[in-house]
C-alpha cells in the first residue's frame, strides 16, 4: 500500500482523507497542532520549519506532499537531498514562496501575464509604476501574502512608503478583467496530465467566495487556449500533483495568469461532487504515481460557496432542511470572524439556479439565532 | 459535535468515515481486531458480544450504530437499559437475528412475502413443505446465514436431515422471480423518511455481484408500490438509520420481500457516486437525528460491481488505465478466495454501457499477472 504523508493539518489535508480511503492509500498527516481539521489522520504534531521533525515524519513513507505552501524552500531541498520524495518538488514549490520569482518563471515560460515590475526601493518606484501602466496599479508583497492579504491597489507612490521600507514590492498592472477563472489540472511524474474544465471564481474582499463550474460561455478556442496555458505551466515547472492556475479573462477573451497554487485549491472544491475524480483524489493519485482518474463531470453544472465565521449545528440543520441537496462540508474549525470554516456544493443542470439554492443554504447556515 | 460510535470495523464502517468528515461528525469504531478496514477511526478493539466492553466504548458517545447485525439482542437490550442510545433499536435489530421472527413480523405488518413455514423437527416437515407449495422449495437456517450461506434449495425431504438435527428450519416457496430489487431508504426517529429509487441487484452464487441503478423499466405504479412497501416496513419496525429491503419482482410486476438489512447495504454502494446523499451519509444523519439529505441522483444511471478475492495495486492500475472513469473502492482487506474486498462504481447515461465498462474494469483488476 502506498503511504503518503501530508504536511499541514488544515482542511485540504482533511479532505484528502476520504480520497485516501477509497483509493486504499495510507495517508498520515503532520499537523501544526492537536485538534486540527485533519486530526483523524494526524500521526505527528510539530513545526514544519524543522527539517529534523519532517525527516522523522517522512521515515517509512513513500512520498511527502502538502496541505499548504509554507514549508521553506531550504527545508524542502534538505529533505530531497536526504532522499525523501517530495511532491511537488522543492523547485516547483519555491515559485509559490516569492511572487517575483513566479513572475520571472512565467515570463521565461512565455506565458501571458499582466505587466509587472519590481521595486526594491523608492528610487525604482516611478519606473516600475510606469512599466505597469501607471496608476492605479496593484502592489503585492512577494512573500507571505494570501487571500487578499499583502495585496493593495496603489493610487499614488506614497501608498507604498511602508512596504518599501520592509523590502521589495511586486507591481502589476490593474487588469481590466471581465471575470476570473481557475484552471485546475494534475500531472504525474512521467508527464501524464489531466485538466478539468475551467471554472469561474468570484471573490469578495480578495477571498474566493463562489465558484461556478464549468465557467459559462467559454468558446472552444478559449477552452483550448486555457488547456494549452495550464499544460505549458504544469510541464514547465514539472509539477507533480494538482496545479491551480488563477487567470483573468479580458474583454477580448484572452487570458492572463494571476497566481499559481501547487496543491488542491479552494476553486476546485466543487469538483468533489461534480467530477468523476475530485481534486483531492487526483492529487493523491498524482503524487503516488497512480494512473490519473477521469476529470469528466457527472452532471452539467455545479457551484460552490464558501462559509466564513462559523458553521453551527443549528445552522447546518436549517440549511439541510431548506436545501436538502446542499452538500455542506464542515472543516471542524472553531468559530472566528472571517475564518474560512466550510463550504457548500450543489450540482445539477443550471448554474444560475444552483447558485440561488447554494446562497439560500449559506444564508440559512449564517442566520443569526433568534 | 455529534459523536457516533460504530460497532464493527468492516468496510461499511470504513465507508462511513468519509461521510463523517464532510458532516463534521466524530465517528469512532469498535473493531474486532487491529488493522480492520475501518482502522483509521478505530478507538477500541474488543469483543462485541461483551456488554461491558461496549458500555465502556459507548461512554461519551451520543449514539451507537453498527457495521453489522451480529451484536446479540440481549447485549443490545442491556445497552439500552443502561441508557445508551442504540440505532437501530434492539427491537428492530432482533428481526435480523432470526429469519423466522422476521417473517412473523412482516406477516403482522401485512407486507407481501413468499409463502413460508417453519419446521422444528421431521414431523412438521411434510406439512411445512406443503405450505410453501412443495418441491423445489428454499430452506434457510433462521440464525447466522448471510451471503448465500445457510440457504439451500430443497428437492426432497431428506435434503434437510442434517439441518433439522441442529434446530428449526425456515422453509420458503421458490419464487419464480424475474429479477431482484433492493429498496433502500433511511428514517429518523421522528419519522422523517427518505427513499432512494429502487435498484436492481444481480447475484452470483447467492452473493451480490452487480447493481444497476435505478432499476430499469419500473412503471410508475411499481415505484409507488415499492415506496409504500419500504415505508410500511420502516415505520412498522421504527427503524432509525438505513433500511435495505431486498425484494423479488414477479412476472406480473408485483413485489415480495426476501430479506431486510438494517444498515448500509452492498446494494446501496452505487449511491455514493450516483446520489446526492450516499447511504453512509444518510445513515449517519439518521442515527444522529440530523435532517436527511436529498436522495436524488446526480446522473441518469449508475452501476456497481463487486470485487472478490484480491485487489492488488497492479490490478487497480490496469483498471484505471483502461477505464479512467471507474471508481474503485478498495476495502484494504487481505486477499482470500471469494472474499469481498472492494467494488467499482461508474455513473453516466446508459446502464448497459456502464455495466460493460465496469466489467471491463473488474476484468482488468482480476487479470492474473502474466
Amino acid at each position: 500500500m502506498t503511504k503518503i504523508g501530508a504536511v499541514g493539518g488544515g482542511q485540504l489535508a482533511r479532505m484528502m482523507i476520504p480520497a485516501s480511503i477509497d483509493l486504499g492509500i495510507e495517508l498520515t498527516v503532520f499537523a501544526e497542532e492537536e485538534g486540527s481539521p485533519a486530526s483523524l489522520a494526524t500521526a505527528s504534531v510539530g513545526d514544519f520549519r524543522d527539517v529534523n521533525q519532517l525527516t522523522d515524519f517522512a521515515a517509512g513513507l513513500d512520498v511527502l506532499t502538502f496541505d499548504h505552501e509554507h514549508v521553506p524552500t531550504p527545508v524542502l531541498l534538505e529533505l530531497e537531498e536526504a532522499g525523501v520524495v517530495v511532491a511537488p518538488s522543492a523547485e516547483a514549490l519555491s515559485l509559490t514562496h516569492d511572487k517575483i520569482v513566479m513572475r520571472e518563471r512565467l515570463r521565461d515560460l512565455g506565458v501571458p501575464q499582466p505587466l509587472w515590475a519590481q521595486a526594491v526601493d523608492q528610487t525604482q518606484l516611478d519606473a516600475a509604476i510606469g512599466a505597469v501602466g501607471g496608476f492605479p496599479c496593484i502592489a503585492k508583497k512577494p512573500v507571505g501574502g494570501y487571500d487578499g492579504k499583502g495585496v493593495r491597489v496603489v493610487h499614488e507612490a506614497s501608498d507604498l512608503d511602508d512596504w518599501l521600507s520592509e523590502g521589495p514590492v511586486l507591481l502589476e498592472e490593474k487588469v481590466p478583467f471581465v471575470r476570473e477563472l481557475a484552471l485546475l489540472s494534475a500531472r504525474r511524474r512521467g508527464g501524464e496530465w489531466t485538466p478539468w474544465a475551467p471554472v469561474e471564481t468570484r471573490q469578495a474582499d480578495g477571498v474566493c467566495s463562489e465558484v461556478i463550474a464549468p465557467a459559462v460561455g467559454l468558446t472552444e478556442a478559449q477552452r483550448g487556449g486555457a488547456s494549452e496555458l495550464a499544460h505549458a505551466i504544469a510541464e514547465g515547472i514539472q509539477i507533480v500533483g494538482v496545479l491551480a492556475v488563477e487567470v483573468f479573462e479580458l474583454g477580448d477573451g484572452s487570458l492572463l495568469v494571476n497566481e499559481l497554487a501547487m496543491r488542491p485549491h479552494n476553486s476546485g472544491h466543487v469538483l468533489t461532487e461534480l467530477s468523476v475524480t475530485s481534486q483531492f483524489e487526483q492529487h493523491l493519485r498524482a503524487v503516488a504515481d497512480l494512473p490519473l482518474g477521469s476529470s469528466g463531470f457527472v452532471a452539467p453544472a455545479g457551484v460552490m460557496v464558501n462559509l466564513f465565521g462559523e458553521v453551527s449545528p443549528e445552522g447546518k440543520n436549517r440549511a439541510w432542511e431548506s436545501v436538502p441537496e446542499a452538500k455542506i462540508h464542515d472543516y471542524g474549525k472553531s468559530a472566528r470572524p472571517g475564518r474560512k470554516v466550510g463550504h457548500i456544493v450543489i450540482v445539477g443542470d443550471d448554474s444560475a439556479e444552483l447558485l440561488d439554492r447554494a446562497e439560500q443554504a449559506r444564508d440559512a447556515v449564517h442566520l443569526p439565532l433568534g
